[in-house]
């Protein structure tokens, strides 16, 4: 697969983007560099102080403004294809001012979210007044996955689940949480995905912390250790799936608290269909472990939509009730963290389907003993 | 060095911090993740949609509000020791009213420039409007850096030098760009950084692209290839330095265009020094780079501040008229570039010091013969 899909895939993009904007009753859509702006145009530019932006206006051509030295940067975006104008810029001239060129004074902008306030100030001064979210326009895009982003993700999804099928191979007593993560990081590249975005080696105590990454600690014999893993393949989807293993028979109390988590990610894959809610789904996991006295020990949200990006719209969430639709795809990732002993989850990501959803990550689900 | 500077450092900081804003007339600075974060606390953190912010009011006690499960992130950070109040949220409550409670209802607030739209946009609606950079109130303090700061950035240029020292066992002809760059990595690990946070190899017309990267292209034997390389070494300071190489007699035109650009990045060094501003430094190399007719050429600022960012503030550019004073740190770095056949570049970091300036990079700035 290449780094990016056909022009037309972007083409028909803009198009609906430019129509969303409209809709809004938005003069024009801003959005600089990050998933956004490779959604839209295939562009894996990466600036962060020199002002790179797509302004996709809502009765006009959309218009690129790019610093003349980083002009390479989109050659190989879709852009030179989707009549976009491109208007660069030197280090000196105002790429605000050129970036809101022929819009009204008191223009009504809407930026991406990843834009640094260094950039969200000087539009808002520019335009009128604070901009609104891009995620309000671009989410009914960037939610719903069309076959060819789903063809991605599942290839993604298979991608990381060959990595965690060879888990044996690096994690055992004595070694370091750094060591095993310096050899998933190779196996996740040689595995097919252009980066390891992340890597969470999380043994015994370092379980119980659901951010930890990893450290110069020594696993043992007796922990409990939470792998949790994925990065993006071209053009750009993210894998990312959890799997929590040990090195033998585990104690009771673990086993018991684990056979629920089971039970609850279970649940909560079985609730995923069209026309349930964001909120249900996560109300699902966490109701289960309630009922088992883990209400307290699930301290995190259920999942996180992804895409382009790890973490996107939807979120799986108390208070999200967005409905679920055809083509979502998200991260159903109950855990229990029991403070300094030890931690576990179980991740998943699925796609929602007409009747339910398809699940791309298919290694056992069981505490798998090495 | 630790990942850290003692607490008493950042508590002056955030007591400095704390004054400039009263002093600005805002009701409180909010500095989510990054470097800022990192200046103030010591913290690593790197959070994107869950807010991780700390809040500077005017007249009370500074508040870090992190997601519950994010609080690990902060633990090796000064937090601890500096009288901040953290204050916890979980996915689902509102981190927005959180990090704003007790101040004014319109609150005057500055964000810092690293903060996503995703935030600013919720921390403008719940306070006074679209708030300012803490840029505005930061700079002061982050721009002059004081010794301790000094001696880690010297060791950061001695760092990048030794790299650059080796150069000859890895760049050849035959070999790729990305070859060069993996040794290159391996090598600014080695040499004391924790981080390669970036790496040009820019050989013959790739040499012509300021931000190109690297790429599969096999290096020739007449090529002119740019190498532009650093990257952190703890607590954070980055190194960055660009010297051109090649490998036998260069053409004349060549040798000539380099010989002005030696001149004229010598020119900026030399007249820097307290009192004069950023784009006088800037103007040094540009003028001298016009009198040969390379003006065209030279298609990118003189400059830019570097610290706990690898760009920062003060950039050395046109309409910058800041002051340089001592303790003031920025590259100075002109290029020139033949769109399609070759480019060079000479970059130094230097520290301005009473009388002038120290250059903290120190390797020949001839067009190195390997």
């Amino acid at each position: 697969m290449a780094y990016r899909f056909s022009s037309d895939v972007y083409r028909n993009r803009l198009d609906r983007a430019r129509k969303l904007t409209a809709d809004a009753g938005l003069d024009a859509l801003v959005v600089s560099t990050g998933p956004d702006l490779r959604y839209l145009t295939g562009s894996r530019a990466d600036t962060f102080e020199r002002l790179t932006a797509l302004v996709v206006p809502a009765d006009a051509a959309p218009r690129l403004v790019v610093a003349r030295l980083e002009l390479a940067s989109v050659r190989d975006s879709a852009v030179a294809d989707l009549g976009v104008d491109v208007a660069d810029w030197v280090d000196g001239e105002d790429p605000y001012a050129l970036a809101l060129d022929g819009l009204p004074a008191q223009a009504r902008l809407a930026v991406c979210d990843t834009m640094p306030a260094l950039h969200v100030v000087p539009i808002a001064a520019h335009g009128g007044g604070t901009p609104v979210l891009a995620t309000e326009v671009l989410r009914e895009l960037r939610m719903i996955k069309d076959a060819s982003e789903i063809a991605v993700l599942r290839q993604a999804g298979a991608a990381i689940d060959r990595v965690h099928a060879r888990m044996g191979e690096w994690l055992r007593p004595g070694r370091t949480e750094r060591a095993v993560a310096d050899d998933i990081r190779a196996a996740i590249l040689a595995e097919g995905h252009t980066e390891a975005a992340f890597i969470i080696v999380g043994s015994g105590p370092h379980g119980a912390d659901p951010h930890h990454e990893f450290s110069d600690r020594v696993i043992e014999c007796d922990d409990i250790v939470v792998i949790d893993i994925g990065g993006p393949v071209d053009p750009g989807y993210n894998s990312d799936s959890t799997r929590t293993y040990c090195f033998g028979r585990p104690p009771a109390d673990v086993a018991e608290a684990y056979d629920v988590l089971q039970t609850a990610q279970r649940s909560a894959l079985e609730v995923i269909r069209p026309g349930i809610t964001a909120e249900q789904v996560d109300a699902a996991a966490r109701d289960l472990l309630r009922e088992h006295g883990l209400a307290d020990r699930f301290i995190h949200r259920t999942g996180h939509g992804i895409g382009l990006s790890v973490h996107e719209e939807p979120y799986i969430v108390s208070g999200n009730d967005i409905t679920l639709r055809p083509g979502m795809a998200f991260s159903v990732e109950p855990g229990v963290y029991f403070d300094g002993r030890w931690g576990a989850r179980i991740e998943d990501i699925v796609v929602v389907t007409d009747e339910g959803c398809e699940t791309l990550n298919n290694r056992p689900h069981e505490l798998t003993v090495l």
